[in-house]
């Protein structure tokens, strides 16, 4: 009944503000921190207080992104960093929470509520947000692993993917992740190791997996004017597309070879961006599982549908340089934040031991579980 | 170092779109509805797509406002209503929730991230959201009453507000909630029943204070152009004011005789809507206890500081028409959403049997726990 309109303006495109990530920090990735989910969260943001020396009456929103269950904890941590935000709140969306929260910063200041925008994401690794218990059509494991097993053994039969080929993902995202003092595994994995490792539910093997773990990032976003006081390097948020499937794994995963969410997540930020797959030069995918980052080459659009094995040798994009979720670890709630704080670094040539040369136009892709819903952010300086 | 700033534009002030309430539904409040939350929450949003008839497809956000500890519990509810949106997650803020998640969606639709957003709220009975354990500030008690009952303790020492004046919110309000067929509580009550009920944390009686409940709401937001296809009574969002003063109730309340974040989100309100508290035809404010009522008045400038037990007999403005908080129970992720749809429908001219004659300017007023954090919104027709 209702289409969908987009309304003229006498002076389009530069009627929305622009908005940038201007800061950005990352705690360790460790099995325990010994901390609580509130000491957790505080580190990343204290340190980009610091870092940018504002005062901390400018910061106007503080989100939360986490699965925790603790309550209004958005206001606890604002608290405890000393800040007295107009907007905070927590954002929950499983493993896709970090890009949601981001994005609402993003809407927060374009439409003008808010100037400058933190979002801290944290998470225990005992977090609920590891289990699910809803929906039994991911046949009653309540484990990611079952799920991924089915996506797996889905695409090798149909395009003939090889184990190998989903080994080859995880032995690059181990290599980068030995650079990555952040990162929770920091040995290189050769193919064979992968290949032997303990099998969880066949296809997928322990080394093809990412483990839960304690961890904490951060990310600053705001409007132009504010960020160019702020930085030499704003790192500008062009393109945002999300998209929701369905909680049931029967229904979100109706072909089983693709992530539709991610998919038409892309299509849209994309879109909004005016940039094309060829364009990134750097991108971080979610690659809960070896099988993820194959069918994400394809859902972004980087290889055609069925050859994203062959895609894991490719050199022209740098993939997870930090050594994406399989090499740093997978704190549910701060995953999003610390895929985003990665490719800002990068963008912004800031990146350390894991810089990636000449990268200007970057990616985010993230999902919650099984692909019930997505995030791409297309980000460029 | 960084200063505020505000962009020009060539077109201001008709910049950014317009955001009208273009729906609304409530669940009945009630002790216990024997459905669980997802269920719970499906109704009004049910109740919204069958009143608008829109294609579901154009629903391009879902934003669920509970606290509840149910993970991605968005992300099923979109599931269940038969939704696909492009942003869907939950936002939590104790009672605040539901107002920061319209607030949220307000900024998405700004933002043209979306054109459509349904945000629903949905709470039980037994929420965690009930109960606080992190400050023990609060005097270690856990429960909201005791901060209640200091804040009127200090209201009464301050400006000699009486048990009486307090009393006499609880009588009024219940006496509107004997209208509402939605309300928890449909009994009026007398001055002297409230004033003889049994004593909880002196001063505040049982019948001072508000309920915990099952309830649901929802609303549905569209952009200006959208919003005029699907109504000839679009509520337009004027005035969004928020603000995070402190977790503990020791910071949060330096001045027992002010809620500090509702005072300034009320200044951001009005001074964005460019309307004065004069304006105002009809208020929903948060009345978890009646203190908190009369505390609102002085907070968003209907009387001056200290005033507001005289305030409690005015007539000029309509205030907690629904029967508020005490009248119509406190499902906590929920009410936020109840209030805006309860002013959405007044403004409307469709509040049925709880109308107020000749409203044209409504204010919402919504509160976390002991003000640690507050909303005021400002619509008009």
């Amino acid at each position: 009944m209702v289409q969908k309109v987009h309304l003229g303006s006498c002076c389009q495109p530069s009627r929305l503000r622009k908005v940038a990530i201007v800061s950005w920090a990352s705690s360790r990735f460790v099995k325990d921190t010994k901390q609580n989910i509130f000491e957790l969260a505080c580190g990343p943001g204290a340190q980009i207080l610091k870092n940018t020396n504002l005062d901390r009456k400018d910061i106007d929103a503080l989100l939360v992104s986490s699965c925790t269950t603790e309550q209004y904890s958005s206001t606890i941590i604002s608290e405890m960093l000393g800040l007295k935000p107009k907007v905070s709140h927590r954002v929950d969306n499983l493993c896709n929470s970090g890009t949601n929260a981001i994005a609402s910063a993003y809407s927060l200041i374009t439409s003008e509520l808010c100037d400058l925008a933190l979002v801290v994401g944290a998470e225990k690794a005992d977090s609920t947000g590891n289990k699910l218990r809803w929906d039994v059509t991911r046949g009653a494991f309540m484990l990611p692993v079952h799920w991924a097993a089915i996506f797996a053994r889905a695409h090798m039969r149909k395009f003939g993917t090889s184990e190998e080929q989903m080994a080859t993902v995880s032995v690059k995202n181990h290599r980068n992740a030995s650079k990555n003092p952040n990162a929770l595994f920091k040995k290189p994995v050769s193919l064979e190791q992968v290949l032997t490792s303990k099998k969880i539910a066949d296809p997928i093997k322990l080394l093809d997996c990412s483990a839960p773990c304690d961890g904490a990032s951060a990310v600053l976003l705001a409007d132009e004017r504010n960020a160019k006081k702020i930085t030499d390097n704003p790192v500008w948020i062009t393109g945002i597309g999300q998209h929701t499937n369905s909680a049931s794994f029967a229904n979100a995963a109706s072909d089983l070879c693709t992530i539709e969410s991610a998919r038409m997540a892309a299509q849209d930020a994309f879109r909004m961006s005016g940039t094309k797959p060829s364009q990134i030069d750097v991108a971080e995918l979610h690659d809960a599982f070896t099988i993820m980052e194959i069918l994400a080459y394809e859902d972004l659009g980087f290889a055609r549908k069925g050859a994203g094995g062959k895609f894991v040798n490719q050199q022209n994009i740098a993939i997870n340089p930090r050594g994406g979720i399989i090499g740093c670890g997978h704190p549910v709630g701060a995953t999003g934040v610390s895929q985003v704080a990665e490719v800002a670094a990068q963008l912004a040539g800031r990146a350390g031991s894991t810089q990636v040369n000449d990268c200007k136009t970057g990616l985010v892709h993230n999902l919650a579980a099984a692909g019930s819903s997505a995030s791409v952010m297309i980000m460029s300086v």
